[in-house]
């Protein structure tokens, strides 16, 4: 493995533009390291279930997940290489061989570089989904809570921006936690499939074993069965986008909502204040929605990522030149981008201060303007129904 | 309503410039005209579930239901009146009122401007799903023949636009079934449920009829019933748009496939010759993939159209000035740039030509520069497997 | 041509699902019978410019100048026509040449349809550029008008949704104009050419006269002269469909900011109130910011538009099998949309209601906040800078 | 500045997933370090205009030049601070004042973080380009080259993927040619600013000396001096992100050419074999057009990015809270993707294999089919047309 010239301590890519994953969970889980490590395990996954019936050696098999170890690895080098071939996965390989001696022959057995690159995409995703579903549940109880809290809090609703007629703090709160709801169920719901079918998509190498290589590089790995390969049929990925997408706006539906409301001329919700948290370089005297700023920017970014990934599906043959590899960045960009937000999410609603005097306030020169009180009508009803299907989430 | 001055005869969008959708079944199903009506089926829904519960007069709901006939109205102009007010319920209302004469006082009760789009919104969706899935069932039925047909035809797998080893054209088209199957199974998954909160989200003027007015407004008009009204949540159509996204892409994967395959260097397949098909202005020689080119131009546009549905989840309070609003031509798109697709892939997968004389020819040539015949692995089983999936969806 | 046994009076989209741009100039101006009757100019463009260099008679030019007139044709036929060569120059040259006559052999000569229809967007494109540039210029002269008359009005400045520190609404409208000023200075420069290359983009049918041939049909359209054929290289329609985005944004800025002030809490600004204009259809005592609505929902659709027309650059070789394809309802909406958002701003800036009191009053409310007045800066100066350079590109 | 306590040797993304860009100068001129450089840069800037206008001791400025030393700060650690205000210049000018010792009083004088954001955006973006028209000039060469030498090679042209009529290799290279020189004319002309307005971009610190201020900051900065502060006027960004989109979409044009060209059955061009390059993990017998597949990568993604930024123009106030913020990585990806393939291809061109052989070969087949042989028309002329243009632009 060819060393680097690159100053190790100069991170490309640190999240300096991107805060609302900086120092995340969801950012460590999608890191390039994470990626590296991953697209070894599905090597090394593969050697098990090659073992397991016998294609290549049990001994083998250990050694070569011995040796898929991502901290023996020059990524920088591997990145670079990639240029070569277009994918990381033909150095990767190259290099895990050398690192395994007698047993490299048995590396990589019947497989193409997209088997890998695929596994190893499908594990992030698969790692990173339970960092976001725990920040969304999370989110999902302390929405519950400002749903039930504030069941009965009267404020104004608004339409174009205009107060229109009364509803509760509840009825608010409940629609985000339905958001949130229906998001966590639809991204919990993606099916995470491996990746095996070979150079041509037809498992060439496994003759009467295939599908049930198949099956056991799956259980190996840890992840779903796929019914065929879908190396050029990109249902996983543009599922898996698409419902990230969903999260993230949910979330920013919510941060969208808490921007408004913490307004000066509104402040009916503010977020914590806290160490670090909402100042500004040059006024002192401001309290900033600043987790609200970086949840947005994150539900702005990913609709777009998620574009590509869809566009990718209508991809040539058994592996395009460019829509595949024009997927990866997007895709992560999606996981460590709604993984952000859910995280920055459940910071500011465990946090969130809500102002039921100012709530009040507002409502009542709406209700001068309209010279009676029409009543939250059924606010508090829409609150149960939205809290029972939480209950019911929650099992 | 005020007549209209402009030329009857010069509709200003026929499908002109989407030659894709132009005379579909889609296009009708998602006409203006066809939005108009589904708002107004929107009232009479409405006006018939308030009956049922005593909240209006029997008779009241039957007028109403009468005078909601899209024929009545002026389209062209209420297109128009719509800017006064941002959306085009405003001036329906006002023309639905006038015309059920003394029954008008009961129409839109308690409901507000979007409780109507949204729900002729999901009407219109309910209605071109039905298409779509029709015609992807005819696009479903022709891949599974193909792919039986076609099981053990051998052909050279390309990669990067190299051949790369044997495949058969079968396991192509298992491919293809598989990717339009899962399309259709999330497509017919998504919930198209009715909208009804009022001018806040609270259902205000139902009191304790509120979820019982719900529930009988679904029935109404066959739609499914919220838990929640999702005003402000837009799930529903975020969910929609993905899955139309995820079908268009997995109909635009055939569509590229074909299309390389009909090369004049390859000639591995052919659209059907048929009167008007594939002419060429200035090339009376030429034969086009002109199906496949209709087809891949839907599955280049859809994406961007639900990047716009899925950003504008994260929206302001209880209706924003805008991102609503910017939904509706997106959505539409998707629904018709997708229902034309299907039925353009139906009618392609319907007379594909195949050649497996000219696949046979450029594999020999593959098997020449690799030296020995691989062979096509376990394309046959794979085959087996989508038949299988594709057999037990049919029930 | 075929009769239509749709009916006439049903337009499948007369612009009910997007009030910004219902019955607006820019609608018109791009309308499917524009479209055509561009597409015919182009044909006649053609036959004028060939007969200037003797290589048709030119009487024949005149009879098919004469011949080219979009009311003679059956538009929504040809619209489903186009499905068979996937474009509807095929079907339109067939009717032109019916029409024609004996010079019917003259039509269409040595053209290929993409020379038409590009050439037809082309000339759609210059006449609906019109419209923009006259509507932005109104703007721009009521924005001046707004940054002269409120130079030294101050109101509070907002960052992230917080009163921050004092400004003036001239410096909000100056940085209003300077945005309008840039995007109409970009949108103004954009070259629209002809396009003509015949079937291989080689002017192969016409020898030596060939730059000749291209200069007197750029002068016969009215268009620019290119100078090499673009129907692979699409830097004319990139560049337009950019142009209108930044255009779109510069006027969602100013929506964006209008929705904001005009709402309940803030009271600073208003859309002016006029028949029809910002009811609700629920809420008699609102007065909705419709127009700021409209626009922003143009400028958050045409960025999606735009990037279709981006990505599609990326074509193959000398006519794509659906890229090319998927641009032209794209650049549609582009130009219809930012059209309808120019003349929405105009109006709304026309009639905009500015309150001084109120911006005072808020203003009053941070600087006790402060304990200070640290002024408006060189707030003046810059609404200076502005004017000026609006002044220098009146001339 | 505290410590981190991640492991500096795992770089978060060191281009693993985006192999066209990683390794490349478009890769370091973006980086984070680079982006921190440029803030730190931007403050000296401003620093010692101050002292040149006698705002602070010119001592002062020495000092703060020398502090703003990337250096010497923690990147990792500044970017998880980021978190607490938004954005990074919060945690940096607190590191910077600190460094600076006694002079840091001085630091960040009158400004707001936006003024360094933005200067510093625009930094890293002038160096960028600086890069890419380097590495266009370079394609530049080579295409002229081409043009030339092959300017009477004929070949069949292609549309819908079926061969259509001779055109000549010259004639597709000046294609791609001028579609690389609009875009290099207009990125070059893309105005890049210095940002400066404070909190309320009013300059309110600066008094009378505001415009001297602002017009020293560009020359310390190397910028161009806007005519208005643009915090809320994202034209600068919106015209470099189109202008980047233009120009990915024009290198990805050539490279989907090649793609195309390059197929087992056509072979008429063929990417340089060099060492590591388009070897397939499986497939010893294949050549991979790799360098191609990079470029297309980058292209399928560089219009989503560039969609964010145009979308992001309309923004509340006088800082969003979240459209600003969306802004930063999706510009630098627009940087780094188009600048890694411009490098790629320029590295492409210069080493493409042309096969006239097989040009005239699949030539002769086409000729066979029309039964005679019309010509490549005015090619040469064409080619001349845009060596011309290239020429010119040459100086």
């Amino acid at each position: 493995m060819p060393s680097d010239d690159r100053d190790p301590g100069a991170p490309p890519d640190a999240g300096l533009l991107s805060p609302v994953r900086a120092g995340t969970e969801a950012e460590t889980a999608t890191s390039d390291l994470a990626y590296l490590a991953a697209m070894l395990d599905a090597e090394a996954a593969l050697a098990r279930a090659q073992a397991r019936l016998g294609i290549i050696p049990a001994e083998a098999a250990g050694t070569i997940t011995a040796a898929a170890d991502a901290r023996r690895f020059d990524l920088v080098a591997i990145a670079r290489r990639a240029r070569g071939s277009g994918n990381p996965v033909v150095p990767l390989v190259a290099d895990l061989r050398a690192l395994a001696g007698a047993a490299g022959e048995h590396v990589h057995k019947g497989a193409t570089s997209q088997d890998i690159a695929d596994t190893g995409a499908m594990l992030v995703a698969a790692r990173t989904r339970r960092v976001v579903l725990a920040h969304l549940d999370r989110a999902l109880d302390a929405l519950a809570g400002l749903a039930e809290r504030y069941r009965d809090t009267p404020m104004a609703a608004r339409t174009l921006g205009r107060q229109a007629l009364p509803t509760t703090f509840g009825a608010k709160a409940a629609n985000w936690l339905m958001g949130c709801l229906e998001a966590r169920e639809g991204l919990a719901a993606v099916p995470l499939p491996v990746q095996l079918g070979g150079p041509a998509g037809t498992l060439d190498a496994f003759g009467d074993q295939a599908l049930d290589l198949v099956a056991a590089y799956a259980e190996e790995a840890g992840l779903a069965r796929p019914v065929l390969p879908w190396h050029t049929r990109r249902t996983p990925v543009a599922g898996l986008a698409a419902a990230l997408a969903v999260t993230a706006g949910a979330l920013g539906k919510i941060a969208t909502d808490v921007w408004l409301l913490s307004q000066s001329e509104v402040g009916e919700a503010a977020e914590a204040a806290g160490a670090g948290r909402g100042g500004s370089s040059s006024m002192p005297h401001k309290r900033n929605p600043a987790l609200s700023t970086l949840i947005r920017s994150a539900a702005l970014q990913v609709p777009a990522q998620t574009q590509v990934v869809l566009a990718a599906q209508a991809a040539p043959h058994e592996r395009p030149a460019g829509e595949w590899h024009a997927e990866w960045q997007p895709l992560r960009e999606c996981l460590r981008l709604t993984g952000g937000a859910a995280e920055t999410a459940a910071e500011l609603l465990d946090g969130l201060e809500v102002s039921p005097e100012s709530m009040r306030a507002g409502l009542d020169g709406l209700l001068g303007v309209l010279g009676r009180d029409p009543g939250p009508g059924a606010a508090a009803v829409l609150v149960g129904q939205a809290l029972d299907a939480y209950r019911r989430s929650r099992g």
